[in-house]
């Protein structure tokens, strides 16, 4: 069994947790993406084959590569976690009183694999095998949802981050996002990879509610030497980052925190949308919003109920310089002129997986930026995403690193 | 003390729960109105006697108007409400962490008027009267809100509604309004109006997460003689309909629901936006819309989990006539011409409520369907409502009939 | 016959001319409002009494008010006037060859009353006297436009403007909003109250395509001493005003253009919603757009083909306070708290028009504003305006001075 | 020379003009691309395999393929066609009179292919080669365009269209569309390839002024005999259609014209994303909207300004059966369950073009529609579009035929 935890940014990838596409794409349409947080349609067999060929990149880089939609199913064929995962995912709140019996019964019975499979793609009316009697069953046409589908699942990042050694099953921004929390924590609970490992679970938010404290790993980076870096925006609250603070600190595993504030005005989803790290000293950066990002330091504190808050004075590259101990933090800008600078960062050009130090993975469209990173000595191995990419998340995104050496 | 329950949607009003325009609409602005679920910024004070007016001419019909600020306030002396509701409002999930015990305390100690003030008004970090030490109040901006404000407390209808001898008090649909359930319930449960007084509660939304069942008052009309007809749209889910009728049915308090679907591609929020009772026999609607509402009957029965349900083949005004038993409905649309119809159904021409049979209130500016209804021999007594109105509700949904006579 | 011009933003107002709610209005509905570029439907009723009162407050002051609509319908008597403005109004362009000639025929003959009401007002496919036998008219519905309305007549600020002694007619911005500028046209062609005084027309666009140099007179305030204030934003562009700056110089009636460019990343539609003139020394500005304006100075040259151009490197209200030659500018901001800031500037409260030095006209709900204003010795004369309000646009707006003394 | 003129929709085809992705799509950001009416943005590396493959396919059905911008580049270097074109492209309109001077003395000295690249790639300010002195340029950013874009010049189905013997160049809906109709009417004016040729010019909008008659070329469908079967929506409208009809009437080029109107509230660009011909007798349609369209029939007559127009009774398919008097016409449907057709029609899987009766080329990814064309017996020839088809058009909507044979 290998050794979980992921303690920095660029260290050499052990393990990696990704979801192949699947179902939960087939169902988006023009008309649903939006609700469904997608921003296009794709085509999903093309995009499963580019998805294939990451997942080849990062097997040829020696990285164990974990399915989640495999695991899924191999977690569903132990009757508690099965049992857990129904409990959590078909209730009266998702479902409704009406569906609820039967939907249950029916899925209690399904095969491992093909229950895996709708507990990520959703479950349309017309493929109920029963006829329901309720009010609710009636008043559906045959392509809605008796169970919301989860297209987003494929950005593994965001569920579930590690952070040194342990991991935090997120409290997800958007409700239609949320239940992607239980699937991973079931995996976490009861798949055999997991059962018996040592790692921590820093907050496990697939069974609570929201509310104000929602944090996704989009947002979450672990430095190095007990610093974890934490952006604040849209989907990240700075009471999840006080909250996650308080407990890393308690248990010793990080020492500081540094949490940055991205501008209100411009929607940018996650921090990994306009900064990562592509070597131990390298970042690639959208300055428009990276210039703007405001910055404060957590750490320890015997007072104030456990955490001391510092408001940082200088830029936020220059703070993660200082608390990486870095003598110069080289910063490579999305590349180009100034419409393509926004459409590679638009396309996921600052949004890159480490594999190693100065080894990263990227989309192949986004030529100006992986030019200059190469130009710095950076080795960028680059696949495709004309249709995987439409869901608006790289390498980075699709990445839920659960074993990377440190620094 | 009054016997307690609305037993018709146009016998004699006996009591009517309101709500005074107050802080929550103070707070509204062109740039938070959107996420505040309301539809434009009003002048408050003018708004104020506008809705003034309004409960002037209910109490010059013998109508008991109970104001849900005041009653709150009212409730929040009482040692007991003020921690059930404090403990239902101000939590983890709805200040963070960071602020709660802090907040707690100061809420705790505060005179109940201005407590009752702040929880329906909300509370910006300007207003914190401590300095607090954790990430959340530093990031935020003084106009921020470290409690939102409610401003759709206004539309007293939703969040509870009477049906026959019992209360609803309502799951609603969008996550910013379902603290206002929390308000209301902390009235039913604790205030002496209620206390005492014999009447059911058919369900407390109040303390649970709202999921795929929710349901509104705007949607919910008790006709007679254990007939309910209830409207399925964005708010009001066919889960809550079957969920609502299985409990009147179980304590024997309605023995049919109507239950009408509208159409999902044009957006109306509430069936009383387009259809309400004037009198006896006389509603008024908005035809493209009711026109097309799809109608299922509800009926207890020994099988079936209780209940019974049976597609409805007429158009939904034959139903309800059929259902109340009466050998004409007359039927007066939205008045004007092309332009008019769509203004007037906007300005909430349809949205009348009944002070007694055949006597009705409604905005002075909806000329031609208050000219219409007098023409078919309604009193249609008129308020104004330039400001009033912008909130987009009329005196139906601003009101929350606790006791009316049946027919 | 009165001496026309403008001279001033602050100087006695002699003549303005205003346009009564008339039926342009009452075609708005919630669906087609937006495409004909208002905010909001109002009760025309109530904001005819509104603007009766604006009419009212202007006349006690003893300014000379000429009503647009009446101007238009006296105009169209004069068969000249008539041919020429439905030469420009009903053309292949605007209502289709299928119609044109019967459509012509039928508005030569018609009533010059009735004609100017069609003018503004639109006409509706029910309301063709003829049956029309093209395919146009076969695929319209009886709301359906022949001729589109002009709501925004209402605000004859924006297409014409007076500066110093001549008038500009403007090419305006949107389309919708074009045939406003021929309406007046030929007012200031055709009219007695024109035709024989002396003035000049700066530009006349009402016969011409805008395409990339539209004006709006929002923008533009002569201020005193050959100085002429303009704003550039989503409606006026530097081309606009280069050429503007060209004609008053060749014509030696202006010496100075002071452009100021409004932010790109918000949206203010004229400069007058965030910037008006209350006494001689005194503005009343939005601070969050107005702080960030960026000004230039446009002066006549022998050389650069006419106009010299200098960036200027103070402040907006420093070079407005320069230009001026005042040795202090008192400036009141928009009042209130947070929230009051940003309901008042969108209610226009900084929209204000003066009818002599420290005498303007503003709503009443803007009670921060107009008290801060007082406080400093201005006088505020309220008008209602929750109908009128609901257009966006306040007293500034909705009058265009045809003569005002200077300073 | 061949023989211009298109005599059917599914004939061989012989030539056609198409367009190579190049500069105006490497314009496209995430924030200008809605106002360049774009729906994404695209690798034009990529797309331009995708388009050259596609071109590919239609060479080896032994088409002459025109490419757009070689044609442009070829017709710049004849003076007369260069002083035309830049005199419609490059006005006081288009870039203001502070820059007209300068632009033109620069592009009148340009190189042809650079001109033509500029000419639909548009123009930033950063490129003009000199400092221009006017307010406009100062006002500008590097990348605000001096000359907008046309990025849907790619789409050569709509500037312009044939229709039996001649062309259509077309008066384009949206502004930012109109100067690609410029562009293409100075090849065929002065292009060697069509200077001599015979055809009819059916109407030359690039020269006047839209207005309320547009029309494109994604809605015309000449079919057979002397009938022309055309869409109505967003784009094309009754007038147009009718002044189009009255034309080929007059000329004896038609003997009737069927007019499709596509339902309001759904908005679906152009005919021909839901409707195209496949095979003589073989259709492929998206029911949801065809089933909709309402038609009326036109032809020529000696009374009624030379057009007679009746509205059709039956389904608009039955109208097209019966005008290319066919005893059966066979249709092939959106192919998939709910998710599937929603998203092949999105996809473009009802837009084919055929390049011979039963061969057409389509996306591979319509991988449902492509099928069950197939199994009807239809060539499907298929391209990839994972990029290309980011700008909503397939083979159908990116080629212009220009000769055609009849079926």
């Amino acid at each position: 069994m290998s050794q979980l935890g992921t303690f920095s940014e660029v260290g050499r990838l052990r393990e990696v947790l990704v979801h192949r596409p699947d179902l939960s794409l087939q169902r988006l349409t023009p008309g649903n993406c939006e609700a469904l947080l997608f921003d296009d349609v794709l085509w999903v067999k093309k995009a499963r084959q580019e998805h294939d060929a990451f997942v080849d990149s990062l097997r040829e880089r020696g990285v164990v590569v974990l399915d989640l939609g495999t695991m899924l199913a191999q977690t569903l064929d132990i009757p508690d976690a099965r049992k857990w995962l129904l409990d959590q995912r078909v209730t009266t709140a998702s479902v409704g009183e009406d569906l609820l019996g039967e939907m249950r019964g029916w899925l209690d019975e399904m095969p491992a694999h093909a229950l895996g499979r709708y507990l990520i793609g959703g479950i349309a009316r017309a493929e109920l095998p029963f006829e329901p009697i309720g009010l609710s069953a009636r008043t559906m046409l045959p392509q809605d949802f008796v169970l919301p589908p989860l297209p987003n699942q494929l950005f593994t990042r965001d569920s579930s981050c590690w952070v040194y050694g342990g991991v935090s099953i997120n409290a997800m921004y958007w409700p239609a996002r949320r239940p992607e929390a239980a699937n991973v924590a079931a995996i976490y609970k009861f798949h055999p990879h997991f059962v018996g490992a040592e790692f921590e679970i820093w907050s496990d938010s697939s069974t609570t509610l929201a509310g104000i404290a929602s944090l996704e790993g989009g947002d979450v980076m672990p430095l190095a030497d007990g610093v974890v870096l934490i952006g604040m925006g849209e989907r990240t609250t700075p009471q999840a980052v006080s909250m996650l603070a308080t407990r890393l600190f308690a248990a010793g595993a990080a020492t500081r925190v540094v949490a940055g504030l991205m501008p209100r005005d411009r929607s940018f989803m996650h921090l990994d949308t306009v900064f990562t790290f592509c070597d131990r000293d390298l970042v690639t950066v959208y300055p428009p919003i990276v210039d703007r990002i405001k910055t404060w330091s957590l750490r320890p504190s015997a007072l104030s109920g456990g955490v001391e808050i510092i408001a940082e004075s200088g830029p936020f590259l220059s703070v993660v310089q200082e608390a990486l101990g870095l003598s110069t933090l080289r910063v490579i800008s999305t590349g180009g002129d100034g419409y393509e600078i926004e459409r590679e960062q638009w396309d996921d050009g600052n949004n890159l997986l480490a594999v190693e130090p100065g080894v990263v993975i990227g989309y192949d469209r986004n030529v100006f930026t992986n030019t200059m990173l190469r130009h710095a000595g950076v080795e960028v191995i680059t696949i495709e995403g004309s249709e995987l990419g439409r869901g608006r998340g790289g390498s980075h995104c699709m990445s839920c690193p659960v074993a990377r050496d440190p620094l």
